[in-house]
């Protein structure tokens, strides 16, 4: 006997849950490319994604994954040979990183942990070597999706300034974009990526990258850049060119949806609203640890992501519990990845997400516990709802 | 008043009209991207494509457009320096070949007409001088989107083998595959590529290489290899491997929907279909051009695409048809690109269509001919409805 039956949850950190109203906006007959509808769409999303990322610059919407804008980034603003220093804090920007280096750029990874975000003295520290100002472009995840942990971007950008390096800074939002506050401009950032599936509830294949005009001015001369990825292709006056061949619609009209969504809520809400929801699984997480089987990743609750949650298990095959959750009440989570692979599962909180459907995760979670027999402190949903009601209710914050 | 309402039909080459059940395929929850389903629907649309292709060769499946195909195509088998020939006969081939350019590679483009099909004499001839087999590959589209020109992939095959030529053979499939017979391994081609919004009536964003051991040979030495668009990265027996991180899992519920829609039909139905219709349409645009103010853009019969017709006007500008259509009649037309802007429009039979669909946007045509006082020849869409009568009757072939 299950009660898995009802709605399928995915806790899983992208594909995220899609909203109704963007599977419904993809519903809808192919257009010819060049009507008005599909030229104001593609107006409306390149603005609407400076409005997310918090930039004035340039921002381009691709038909890719997110590994297809990490290489966009890369492409428009380096040249073979160029080194660029990638700051470890998991497993994606090393990624990302490794995805340089095959195009024939010189990576360095300045070693990081896998539980505690990138210390911004140690990337001082490397960039005053660099005397020469050697390296070309700093690469660092906002939000590692396999670690949880989440960098201070702006202490990092304080700490590039700090070496009075020159290099470019280059973000990965991808599992932090519309879960976290991310301000482009603000914090210096020089190119920031991210894609469709995470925070933005949309079914991926579309990939997102914001450049400024410190980003343009390395363009002009990096000899990476392909005709597909090219930014100047892509400011050309002529639509077929913005989208370098047909637009890919139905996902233009997904994220369209989702767009509106996140601006009728407000950006700042759905911060707002991630970090509540984060907040309430890091207080379940926390008062489950107390049997000593499991453990938060992130021992700093300033370094903890809004958008995903690694739990540390010990003694037990985690895979266990996500085969519980999923086959027995229909949540999936997801697995651990990387340093972490066979040591943890991973409850998202992102995107489409409130509270039953969170709460409603960590009690599947807290039931797999029971039912498994695997020790654990009691009364962790207790606490993630005692969390959240403390912050919503009219006399609280 | 117009008699536009009703259901909206696209006779522009791509996106094409989008079956139902492919828009309802799609029209289902986001899936964690390592589930059986997504894994074995990996695999069948892998598989399947194969059989589109007419390959045992390997294919690919990327999240991009058919540009990105080009690009995917490209890299994965030149270095920089190396030399191409590209085959015109349009627009399309030569777009291919500034797509190369721009990544290195040296293109010569073998002019052509806008009108007719490559001429194999002339391939081979060219391919004969090159005794040091410098140029490593030969671009060439089945069928020119732009100009309607269907070329012979067989002959130009042969050609290339009389020269005992070594270069790779490689083919744009974009307007023809499922709408006129390919056969990759037996007509000698090396790499193949197409995209999903045209014969295969799915959404934009999906893009397909296919290529065989030849082709894989050259990827060995190939410097223009990308990350995301590289073959053995993607022959990884890991799954994220495939795809280059995650998924796009609803074009992909959509393309197989659209694949099993196919192979019910039967492929070899499906081409007969096209070429039915595209026999209707060639009749009806003859027909018309008997008032000296309309003419098919291509002579030769046996050099017409299935999928698209460009009809030339003279004397009017093509864009108060097409605007009529739209207008009037609810029938999108495609405009004239390239050499033909301004001077042709085109009437787009391809995926989706049936003989009410394009015995519709034949009459329509045929109503703003008569509405706009153009000259024609009467009787077009009767000679259509007599071709296609003919052919299906039980007494007829």
């Amino acid at each position: 006997m299950s009660v898995a039956n009802g709605r399928a949850l995915l806790a899983t950190p992208g594909p995220t849950n899609i909203p109704d109203r963007v599977l419904q906006a993809m519903m809808r007959p192919a257009e010819e490319l060049h009507t008005p509808t599909i030229i104001d769409l593609t107006t409306t999303l390149l603005a609407d994604l400076q409005k997310l990322f918090r930039t004035s610059g340039q921002t381009y919407l691709y038909a890719c994954n997110g590994h297809g804008a990490w290489e966009a980034a890369l492409t428009n603003v380096l040249s073979r040979g160029d080194k660029v220093l990638v700051l470890a804090s998991g497993r994606f920007a090393v990624g990302w990183g490794e995805m340089a280096s095959f195009i024939g750029v010189d990576v360095e990874v300045l070693a990081g942990s896998w539980s505690a975000a990138v210390d911004p003295a140690a990337v001082e520290s490397r960039l005053r070597q660099d005397r020469d100002h050697k390296i070309k472009a700093v690469l660092m995840v906002q939000v590692d999706t396999a670690s949880g942990v989440a960098n201070d971007v702006l202490a990092v950008r304080r700490a590039i300034d700090a070496a009075q390096h020159s290099a470019l800074y280059m973000i990965d939002g991808v599992a932090s974009l519309a879960c976290m506050p991310f301000e482009m401009d603000a914090w210096g950032v020089d190119v920031a990526m991210s894609a469709s599936q995470k925070g933005l509830m949309t079914s991926p294949g579309l990939g997102f990258v914001a450049a400024n005009d410190k980003a343009h001015k390395a363009h002009e001369t990096a000899n990476l850049r392909t005709r597909y990825w090219d930014w100047t292709s892509r400011r050309s006056p002529l639509h077929y060119m913005k989208h370098c061949g047909t637009p890919p619609e139905h996902l233009m009209f997904g994220l369209r949806a989702s767009l509106d969504m996140i601006f009728e809520e407000g950006l700042e809400a759905v911060w707002k609203r991630h970090s509540l929801l984060a907040g309430a699984t890091h207080a379940a997480v926390s008062r489950w640890a107390e049997g000593q089987c499991l453990a938060l990743n992130v021992d700093e609750p300033a370094q903890r992501a809004s958008s995903v949650t690694p739990v540390l298990t010990k003694g037990f095959e985690p895979g266990k519990v996500s085969e519980f959750t999923r086959t027995m009440c229909g949540v999936t989570l997801g697995g651990g990845l990387g340093d972490l692979s066979g040591k943890a599962f991973r409850i998202a909180h992102m995107g489409h997400v409130n509270a039953p459907m969170v709460l409603g995760s960590l009690a599947a979670v807290e039931m797999a516990l029971q039912a498994l027999d695997i020790p654990h402190g009691s009364g962790g949903t207790a606490a993630a709802i005692a969390h959240l009601s403390a912050a919503v209710s009219p006399a609280g914050g």
